[in-house]
Order: structure tokens, then C-alpha cells, then sequence
């Protein structure tokens, strides 16, 4: 076993403790890089401080909080919820506002153009609008803001798993993500506003939470208490909630699916405050909608919103419709985890054209963006044109505005495109015509085969680019196109209308790829709004889930492992049983420890030489060795930057450190070692360490088994564990090692213990 | 600090550890009764093994098990959620018949002999009826199933804590609480099936679980899976979920309810198999439903289960009306609090006659039955007869049969007695007409001031009786009254309907009593099955909730407190950061430490003398002790009967222990140190204890504040928690004591530390 040998003192003996014989040898060290890929930037990222320091001074801060500051973070707290909401709720109003609009007048231009047959000049705006509307998303992607590039959402997991992602929630980045998120979905890209709309609400509740952008912030004196880790998870999860709430116009759903997806702590009184957000965020939809309707918002029509309410409609569906249904989940399942397997592919070869530079990643965006241009115009040509059906009393055919689900495109009167419906509209238009019920003869089926494989490309290479960028409605595409040609193939055989197979594609394939069930399975709820649906739908997101997860894990899992964020588990491995903590603790670095009241110069020299964020603090006598605790690098920085030194070894007193510090300094983070200058008379001075130490770390034995510090660490959220020794004999360190995320993260232990991946891998299940 | 004196060795020195000063000076032991009251059963309680055993025995048949069995389990637990949902969906469906038909025939008689006008015939009826009725259900309770009575609720959320109820999850009180419930209802008592049958799912998932009534076990292999207190928990959850949906046919809500309210721990794989049985739940549900609107079912009807669809209504409200909402919300808080109160002493007084023995228990219900029939049948005679409203086309008025708005009662043709509207009838159908909607001038007033009055008369006597009742419905009746009442008060200066009010009055009540938000807005949202209006009933919820909780606990709470069962809270109190674990060791009953290779002597003098559940195992040498880790009373026993003693002091093989012991033997319980023959030749024997350790038991410092270590203790799912000492010294015994769920009891800390109460009380909130 090692031990610290830079002690200043001979308190502790480095020979002690041979009694411990491991039972695995040492391969090599335990390392894990600091370094993941947030948005596209490779950033330095920390751990989040969720463990409750209890020092003197917290103590101190909580005892004299009376009770009209209870109240008043109460207040606040429920104050910020409702203003996340309502910031969300308006933000993402205007988003759909500036898409609805932008897109269609640009469509209704194109529309024009081909009127009057002017196919190439049509193409040439088109692809030209495209192209600067993916310039200027891009463009700001890459030069202000590369963390707001792709959804946010495998960030967001992590930052509330307890991994500190700078620049994710800032003001630049929130801009950049609202206006970039309306030049790509504007653009016709192959990507939707849901992902985003997660980050947008959680940067909302970010920069409430601690008053405003970093350089602007209000220095209100409320908000203080919420300078803190733990009040910010709460609040970004209210603002995740928020974001798909406003996405989906779904409020149980958006608080379901925080609760599934992205949040890793929940309390019930979380529950509450998240989901009295997304009824603020909903409120605020329909107050939008409802002025909208008189006309005064131009294009902006329904909002993006309603996606597929058939709630009039009384859906009638056998046992055997079961078969057709169930084909559909194994189908999705299949697809899913093929789309995980190559997007992952996709995204590898990406990384390293994006690593190469800021213009490699601007012209694959363009690239992208012209290449779906060309798509999206030319492929509505091959499609013959379809007679009108005109036994159907209210639909327009054939249509020439934004709208209709029967676009005349470059037939002549009476007849429509169908697969110019499809292409030649946004997203969230494209979504409602495939869901569209009662209109079984509507599409060709070589159409909707073009329409499917074209997605399935689109979806492939629009992700990966710098762009805001959102999951959920490329999957929706693909999965509806699928979903519909099943319906047609099983058509003879079955009562369900092809709309609902569709939507049941959908849900199929997002079960299949982003293995979400519960939180899918209500939003779908919400969205059709027909409580009759659930059996079929629950069925379907269940097998695709299932066949899914037999091949690969979910695709944010996958985006997680290859951005490199140290994202802990829920369950330990089941190998992990066959390791226990002391193991890990003899390939680690040795743990370096410090004295309760230590030299200036021995706290100088250790800051400089490890990067270590926590040292144990141990007091010493003869024979005998105490723990008091665990001290903060950033508590010992300020220590240092305060100068607040002693001539002589002694204890202070509670006044004495009152005087110099307020815990709103020690929530103070981000300082470093190399700020800090210290006089060469100061590093023979002491500094007495009891009053800063957190004396209550959580600790494990050295005998405990992996799996079980595990589920510790992770549940109570922790950000260092101590281990002790399981010894207790005269002249023992009291600490064997500190344990950090990464020491936990399955991939680092195996790479220093190969062999455990050979014993049993099989997990328990879920 | 106590050092066990009863050691065979002089390992140990008992002088040691003169460094540790005492903070707190002892005023007596901390001691807690083992016993509550399940049911109306005064029960002796265990709390349950939730913690993974890692012992040798665990590990090899960890090791052992193939993906074939993982593979079984998987599939196993799926098929019993599967059950789970379809049992509790037939029989809540079965209930429903029986009371739809039971009430309905003895309403019909009563409304014959009333045309016929006699009236003291038709009260000697209905009262000879309810007498019966009530008898049947309080016999089987009093005499057959004590744990049967009242909702249930209470226990399976202390279950779910962790605290073991015995009894409560048995055959019999399944059948005794189905069959009392049918009476109880039918019987027209004050009182709900909603409580009943959560309970009911949550037996069917037990019996399930164990593969049935504990004397005719099933002894499938397959089951042995789920023969541990983890797998059971998911199981039980399951069931309470379903019984929910059940009861108000919400399969979200019903979700939501045992993820807020019931469950303390929870999974997102649990989620998804808990909406998996609700759904099951609904199907089951719609299915009967579809098949009674033949006619089969006799009175069946809409079985008891719409209360109040409004999905076709537009409900429009301005800013305005947000005040008479906001005024609705207050006053449920205040009566929500308040009958928390008042029924807090009803049952302080209820406990005292329970007591007494049986037939008081049954006398106090027959006599709650005769109160009720009286009230029931004779208060309409007060109200006045009032014309039919010829205007409303589809309303028959006045109605004779057993449905209908409009009961004609004691009045003449033409006219109706709208007080025998809401009293001669189910409690179904009293709530489905209060919430009717377009109906503003159906009530007087008086009638809704007298059925408000007798409703929390009849809501605060009948709850205690000893028969299955849920508090749903007394609250939604009580609720329903005074909002529909407010309504009529705001009539002139508020656009929503009355109907509304009466489900928002409802709402805010239940919000008052219960505490619950979330889970109560979907339910509501399912039950109304209208979006809009969610805002507004969150609102009400909100008010009400937060009301009440100025002033006193939610009802489950206090009938937790009242029934002693020692639930641990989701958050520590404040003063609990001001002691530490060390100080509650130091209140305890000393720690009895084992050695690893132990006389069988003293086995046995141990589990006689104590009547702890875990012992430390303590390795010992000259000047180091090393603490192996925990075992548990259990084993400790199972050692003893199947004899597996040496004649040495020696440390076993593996396939010794194997041999011997399986881990299905290690998963058993209930033995006691009574059933075990030990010779005297015998006692001089020795066991080793390692391979039946526990080797990874959680830990913590005797530092740690008694907040953080109940947050481990509740998050992790603890039953015994080692404190190491601080202090590394030759000799120390490597354990000060045992914590366990008693010791953590708020209530349990105060008694023997009632200074900590002076300390800041304050919560930091929700």
C-alpha cells in the first residue's frame, strides 16, 4: 500500500500495514482523461459538488438562517420555476413563430417559381435560402458558440449525473441555440427544434439561477442561496422538463421524461416544482395559439404544435390486430439499433473531420445543407403525378399554399404529388400529412419507399454537424414512413388506419433507438390525446425496446461514451461484486493527505503538484491517528488567496474564522493555484484546517465490493469517497484512498483489470 | 464509550479510547418499541433486508447463475407484472358488480316501499340491509383478518420503507378485504373501495411473488428469484400502482400516486413495469365495461368507475376567475388541515375502544352502520320538494329507478328531492351527480349545507371502524359539497360551472388532507379527461396543498405516527446535522461483536441475551483488529439447526460451506433461537462465521452528523449501519456501534436528546 511520502512530519510510517496482501496485482495506474467533447468542444470538464459540506462555517450559515429566509427561498424557488416556464414557454413560442414564418415564405416563393415553371430558378432559391440559413446557424455554431452544436441532451444527462460541463449553460450559448435553431429547421435540415428546446430550458433555469449571464449578474442577495450545485440540478431539471413540455406540448409527458432520461436524483417535491413549470410552459402555448388564430402571427398557422390529435376519433382495433402491431415493434426494435450502430459510425468519422477545424466543420454543414436541398427538390420529380380523389369533402386538392396534404407541385389541375406533400414542406408539416387518417390511398408506395431510404440518410449525416441539432423528429420521419408502408402491405388484413400505423412506426422507432418507454408512451398520450391508443402503444414501444436492447445501448448512451463524459450507471456491473474498493485504491496514485493544521508551504507544494480536489485531513498523535475530515481544493485556495495564516501551530477559534470567511465565499469555484502568490516568510506559516474540513465525508471499507460503493456514490451523489482502512491497528493512515467518478466508470477499471470482463457479464436485468 | 464486556478473549481492551469525549452527556438508553398496529392488529415489526448479503454463499450463487436463468427472471417478472395488472383488474372489476348490484337491488326495494309510501317499512329495510351488510365486513375483520381494516395505505407505504408488517400481505386478508370491501361499500357506509383496493393489488403482487398462500406455496424453481425483500418491494409497487388505476381507471395517475405517495424507492425500470400493470389494469377494465353495456351484468351500469368525463365540454375561464379558484384552494387547506385534526383525535379516541377487545370493535361499527342508515333516510325528509326543470331535454324527472339527477323520493309527480338525489344512493353516483354539469339550480342549498355537514360527521366517525375503507371518497364527497356550494356563493361573478367547482372543491381538499399534488392533477386530468383544465386544478392543488401544510402533517403521516410504525422521512430534520452517530452509540446498548471463528457457546448466549439482528464479526491479532463484516440473526440460527459445527478453530473451505448451505436456506426467516436444540458438548464446538458474512456491510464514521447518515441509511435501503471510530489506535474495537431504522426515528432522537428540538426546527423546505 502506498503512502503519502512528502510529509513533512514522521507521524505516519510508511512500512505499516503489511498485514494487506492484494489479491489482484497491480497492472497499472488508474488513470481517466479530464477532457470530454461538450457540444463540439473539447472541454475540461469537473465534478459537480452535490454532498452537503459540513464545515464549521456551514454550520454557522445554517444555524443563524432564520426562519424569513426560509420562507424567502422557498418563495424563490417556486418563483423560479414558474419563470423558467414562462421563459421557455414565450422562447419557444417565438421559435415556432420565426420557423413557421421563414420557412414558409420560402416555400411559398418555390411554390411560385414552379407555377410559373421556372424549376431551376425555383431550386436555385431554394437551395440558396437553405444555404444561408445553415450559414448563419453554422457560423455561430462554430465561432461563438460550439457547445450549442447538436441536441444538449446527452450534456444535460451528464451535468445532472454530477459532471461539470463548462459553457453549457451560458448566455452565448443560449443565443446561439434560439437563432440557430431557427436557421436549421428553417433550412429544411433533417433535424428538429425538441433536443434544442431541452437545452434552451435548461440554460433559462441556469442563468436564473445564479442572476443572469456570468459578467451581468445580479448580485441579489436571495439568490445566493440557490450559488450552489444542488439548487441548480433541481432547477435545470425543472428547465429540461419545461424544454420538452414546450416541444411536445406534452406536460406530464415532459416531466416523465426528466424523470426517465435525463435526471439521475429526484425527489417528490422535485416532481411538483417540475411539473408546475410545464404547465406554465403549456398555458403559455395556448394563450400564444389562441391570439395567433386571429391572424396577426402571418404563416404561423397551428403553432408546429398539434402533431396529431385523434381524440374525436374512436379507434377499434381486434386481437388480431395484435400481430401487425407487434411486427411493428420487432421491426423498430431492428431499425433502431441498426440507426445507434451506423449514426455511431457517422459520428466517429465526423469527430475527426470536426477536430480538424472551424472551416472542416463549417463546409460539412453546408455540404449537408446542399446535398438535402438537392434531395428535397429534385426527388419529387421522379413521383407520378396522382389523380384527386374528390369523394373527400373537406380537403383541398390540389393545394399551392404551405399547407394541404396534396401538393400540385408540376402536375396539372386535378392532380397532386404526393411525394412534393412530403418534401417540399417543414418537418413538422411532413409529420402531420404522414399521420393524417382516413386517407388510406393518399401516398404511392414507391413514394413513401423514397421518402423512408431518403431519411434514413438525411438522419445518418444531418446529426453529427454543427448545427443545434434535435433526435427526436428525424426518428419520427423515418419511423412514420416506415410505419405507413407497413400499414399499406398489411392493409388488406387489418382494421387500424394507416395514420395510426404510422404513428405507431414512430413510437416503434424511438423506443427502438432512444429505448425511452414511459415518458415516449405519454407524450404519444398527449399528443393523440386518445386514451384508447395506450394498450397498442405500450405494446409497441415495449418489444422495440426489448429487441433493441439486445443489440446495442441507447443512442444517448452512445453519444455519451463517445463525448467522452464519465456518466455513472444506475446499476454496477455485475463484475464489479468481484472487486472491492481497496483494489482500486493500490493502482490509484497514493492518496496525499494533510495535517489539521498544516504549513503554508506543504498546502503551496500540493495544490502545484497533484490536481487532486479533495485531501483528507488527519490529525495526529502518538499511536494514535484521527480523521477529521475532507478539505476542498477550492476552500484551500481561498485560505491561501485570504492569506489567513498563523505564526504558530494552534486552533483558532469560531470567531476567528467568521471574521474571514461567509459560505458565500466558499461556494465561490474556479480559482486556481497559479493565481495565488505566496511569500517565501508565508510558506513557514500554518494554517489550521479543522474549521474549513467537511467533517462528515461518506467513507467505505477497503473490503467493500465495487458494485456496492457504487450504488452509495451514485445515490446519495457524491463527489469523493474516502476509504478506510479495515485494520485498526496502532500507527494506520485512517485513509487507504479517495475514489472519484472516474474511478467508478466501468470503461477505467477495466482497462486496469482486463481479466474481470471475462467473469460473468451478463447484468441482473432490468 | 461501552465496549462489549461478555468477550471470550481478551482481545479486546476495554480501557481504550480514553481520546473520545462525548458531546452530548447521556441522559438514558435509546430504546424503541417493536411493536405497531397493522391493521387493527397490535403487530410485533421487523424492518426488511434490502441490502445485497455479499457472503461467500451470495457470490457463488451469483457466479453460478447461466444467462438461461437471467433470461428466467427477466421473463418472469415481466409475466408477473402482467398478472399483477390482470388480477387486480378482474377483481376490482368483480367488486364493482357486486356492489353495482347489491346497492342497486337494496336501493330499488327501499324506493318501492317509499312509492308505496311506507316509509318506516322501507327504513327498516335499508337499515336491516346496512346493519347486515356492515356485519359481514366487521365480522371478517374483527375475527379473521384484523390487518384487513381501514385502507391499508399506511402500512404498504411503511412496507415499502423498509419496516416488514406481518400479516398484511397474506391470503386471508386478501379474501377478508375483498369481501369486507363489497360489504362495507354496499352497506352505503362512508367509506371508499380506492384504499381497499391498492391494498388488494398489493396482496395479489405478494401472493404472486411467493407463488401463494403461505401454507400452499407453489415450489416452481423459477420463484426462488423472488424470495428476497428487494424483488418483492418492485412487486408490491407494482400492485399498489394497479390498484389505483383501478380505482379511478388513471393508468398514468395511478403510476404517479405510488411514485409520490407510496413508494420510497424507485427505479426507472420500475416505472416502466409499473405502467406496464396499469395498463394491463385499464384494458381489463374497458374490456368488462364493453361486455356489461350488453346488459349481463345486471346493475352494473358504467360500473362505478367515470366519475366525470368532460373531454366534449369547452371549458372557458378568464384571469378573473383565478380568484374564486384561488379562494377554493385556501378553504380546502383550511378544511383539508382541520380534518386532518379532527380525525387525528377520532382515532386517538377509536385506538382506546379497538383496544378493548372485539366486540367493542364490532359494536362501534354496527353502530356507525345504524347512524349512517338513520342520516341517509331520514334527512331528505327535511328538504323540500322542487319542480322538475322541463327545459334540460335529456334528464328524466323525476326518476324512480336507482340512477338519475332527479330522485322523486317522498314528492309528487313533477317534482324531486334533491337532498334523496345525493343520499339515496352509492357514493358513486352521489359524486357523478354533484359534478354534474349544466345543472346550476338542481341543489338548494340547505340540501348541500345538511350533505356537507353529514359528510364530515359521517367522513370523521366511520374512517376507524373495523371494516376496508379507503379515504378517497369521504374526502371527495366532503370536497365536492363545499366547492359546488362556492359555487353557487360566486354564481353571479364567475363563468365556470358549478360542476367544475365541485371537482375543483374536491381537488382541493383531497390536496388539504392528503398532501399529494402530482399524482391527484393526473388523476383528475384522467378522470375529467380534459387538458384545459390542468392549469386551473393545478392551481387548486398548489393553494391547498401548501395551506395545509402550515398548519399540520398529511393524513398518512399522521396515521403512521398514530400506528407506530417507524417510517423513515425522504429528508432529515435540520437539528439532525447538530449530533452525530457517535453520539446516538454512545445512548445504545453496547455493540456485541462475534469473532470469526466463534465458540458455539457463546452463539448462543448472544442471540438469547440479545435481541439484535446483526452482530459485527471482528478478526483479531495481537495489537490489530480487522472487522470482517456483518451476520445476520438468521443465519446465525440456520448455523445452529443444521449443526454445522467444528471441533477446532479452523477456517473452512469453500465447498464446505456449499455443501451445506444453499442461498435459497440463507433467504429464509422467521426462525427463532426458541426452535434450536444445542448439547452440551456441543456449546464447547466452534463455527466459522466467514463464509456466512456479510463482508461489504455499509459503514460510517462516528463523526458523521446523524443527517448525512440517515441519508445513506434511506437512500442505499439500509437495516443495520456499522459506525467505525475515527480514531486509528492499536486495540480499538474496529466498531462503536450499530445503527438501525428505530434509532433514525426523529421522535425516537428526541426522547433521549430534547434539547436538540430547541435548536433551529425549521425545515429548508420542500
Amino acid at each position: 500500500m502506498d503512502r503519502p511520502d512528502e510529509e513533512d512530519d514522521d507521524q505516519f510510517d510508511p512500512e505499516t500495514n503489511n498485514l494487506h496482501q492484494p489479491l489482484l496485482k497491480r497492472n497499472r495506474t488508474l488513470s481517466s482523461s479530464p477532457l470530454a467533447i461538450v457540444g463540439t468542444k473539447v472541454s475540461h470538464i469537473e465534478s459537480l459538488d452535490y454532498e452537503i459540506n459540513e464545515n464549521d462555517l456551514f454550520k454557522q450559515d445554517w444555524r443563524s438562517r432564520s426562519r424569513v429566509q426560509v420562507l424567502q427561498y422557498i418563495f424563490l424557488k417556486w418563483l423560479l420555476a414558474f419563470l423558467v416556464g414562462l421563459l421557455t414557454g414565450v422562447i419557444a413560442t417565438l421559435i415556432n413563430l420565426a420557423v413557421e414564418n421563414i420557412a414558409g415564405y420560402k416555400l411559398l416563393w418555390v411554390v411560385k417559381y414552379i407555377e410559373q415553371e421556372r424549376y431551376l430558378m425555383g431550386f436555385a432559391f431554394m437551395a440558396g435560402a437553405n444555404f444561408v440559413l445553415t450559414l448563419v446557424a453554422a457560423v455561430l455554431c462554430v465561432f461563438f458558440a460550439p457547445t450549442a452544436a447538436g441536441p444538449g441532451i446527452p450534456e444535460i444527462k451528464a451535468y445532472l449525473n454530477g459532471v461539470d460541463t463548462p459553457d453549457m449553460f451560458g448566455a452565448t450559448t443560449l443565443i446561439v441555440k434560439i437563432i440557430g435553431s431557427i436557421g436549421a429547421v428553417s433550412a429544411g435540415l433533417d433535424l428538429g427544434k425538441e433536443g434544442p428546446l431541452v437545452h434552451i430550458g435548461s440554460c433559462i433555469a441556469s442563468l436564473l439561477g445564479q442572476g443572469g449571464p456570468d459578467s451581468y449578474r445580479i448580485k441579489w442577495r436571495w439568490l445566493r442561496y440557490f450559488n450552489n450545485d444542488r439548487d441548480r440540478r433541481d432547477l435545470i431539471t425543472c428547465g429540461s422538463s419545461s424544454g420538452v413540455c414546450a416541444a411536445f406540448r406534452a406536460p406530464v409527458g415532459g416531466v416523465l421524461f426528466a424523470l426517465e432520461e435525463v435526471a439521475t436524483w429526484w425527489r417528490s417535491a422535485l416532481l411538483w416544482r417540475t411539473f408546475f413549470s410545464t404547465a406554465v410552459v403549456v398555458v403559455v402555448l395556448r394563450a400564444a395559439m389562441e391570439y395567433c388564430k386571429t391572424g396577426d402571427c402571418g404563416l404561423f398557422g397551428k403553432g408546429g404544435l398539434i402533431m396529431f390529435d385523434v381524440s374525436g376519433v374512436s379507434v377499434r382495433y381486434h386481437a388480431v390486430d395484435l400481430i401487425p402491431v407487434a411486427v411493428i415493434g420487432v421491426l423498430g426494435g431492428l431499425l433502431g439499433s441498426l440507426y445507434n450502430y451506423v449514426l455511431h459510425q457517422v459520428l466517429k468519422v465526423y469527430n475527426v473531420i470536426n477536430k480538424k477545424g472551424k472551416l472542416h466543420k463549417l463546409l460539412l454543414s453546408l455540404s449537408v445543407s446542399i446535398f438535402t436541398s438537392v434531395c428535397l427538390y429534385g426527388l419529387p420529380f421522379l413521383a407520378q403525378c396522382r389523380p384527386c380523389d374528390t369523394s373527400l369533402p373537406n380537403a383541398t386538392c390540389p393545394s399551392t399554399g404551405r399547407d394541404g396534404n396534396f401538393k400540385q407541385f408540376n402536375c396539372p389541375k386535378g392532380y397532386y404529388n404526393d411525394l412534393a406533400t412530403l418534401l417540399l414542406t417543414t418537418n413538422d408539416d411532413a409529420v402531420r400529412s404522414i399521420f393524417s387518417i382516413n386517407t388510406p390511398n393518399e401516398y404511392n408506395i414507391l413514394s413513401l419507399v423514397i421518402f423512408f431510404v431518403l431519411y434514413c440518410i438525411l438522419g445518418l449525416i444531418t446529426f453529427g454537424i454543427a448545427v443545434p441539432s434535435g433526435l427526436f423528429l428525424p426518428i419520427i420521419l423515418m419511423g412514420s414512413a416506415y410505419g405507413r408502408l407497413l400499414g399499406i402491405a398489411m392493409g388488406p388484413y387489418t382494421k387500424i388506419d394507416q395514420g395510426l400505423y404510422a404513428v405507431l412506426g414512430a413510437a416503434s422507432l424511438m423506443a427502438g433507438s432512444m429505448r425511452m418507454t414511459v415518458s415516449l408512451c405519454v407524450i404519444f398520450l398527449e399528443l393523440t390525446n386518445n386514451l384508447l391508443l395506450l394498450p397498442i402503444t405500450m405494446l409497441v414501444l415495449l418489444i422495440a425496446k426489448t429487441v433493441g436492447d439486445c443489440f446495442n445501448p441507447s443512442i444517448y448512451e452512445i453519444i455519451l461514451e463517445l463525448k467522452g463524459l464519465p456518466f455513472l450507471d444506475a446499476h454496477p456491473e455485475p463484475w464489479m461484486r468481484n472487486i472491492t474498493v481497496g483494489d482500486l485504491a493500490d493502482v490509484k496514485p497514493a492518496v496525499v493527505g494533510l495535517s489539521g493544521i498544516e504549513k503554508v508551504g506543504r498546502i503551496v507544494e500540493v495544490l502545484t503538484n497533484t490536481t487532486h480536489n479533495g485531501f483528507p485531513v488527519v490529525d495526529s498523535a502518538v499511536g494514535a491517528n484521527e480523521l477529521h475530515g475532507l478539505v476542498l481544493r477550492a476552500h484551500l485556495i481561498l485560505v491561501l488567496k485570504k492569506k489567513w495564516f498563523l505564526t504558530e501551530r494552534r486552533r483558532t477559534d469560531e470567531w476567528e474564522v467568521r471574521e474571514e470567511f461567509t459560505s458565500i465565499d466558499l461556494a465561490e469555484r474556479g480559482a486556481t493555484i497559479q493565481e495565488v502568490a505566496v511569500s517565501k516568510d508565508e510558506m513557514e506559516m500554518y494554517v489550521d484546517l479543522h474549521p474549513l474540513t467537511n467533517t462528515t465525508p461518506y467513507t467505505v471499507v477497503e473490503s467493500m465490493s465495487v458494485a456496492k460503493a457504487m450504488v452509495l456514490f451514485r445515490q446519495v451523489g457524491l463527489r469523493h469517497m474516502l476509504i478506510l482502512p479495515k485494520y485498526q491497528a496502532a500507527g494506520v493512515f485512517p485513509v487507504v484512498g479517495i475514489l472519484t467518478r472516474q474511478d467508478l466508470i466501468a470503461h477505467n477499471i477495466l482497462s486496469v483489470f482486463p481479466h474481470l470482463k471475462r467473469s460473468k457479464g451478463t447484468k441482473k436485468g432490468n
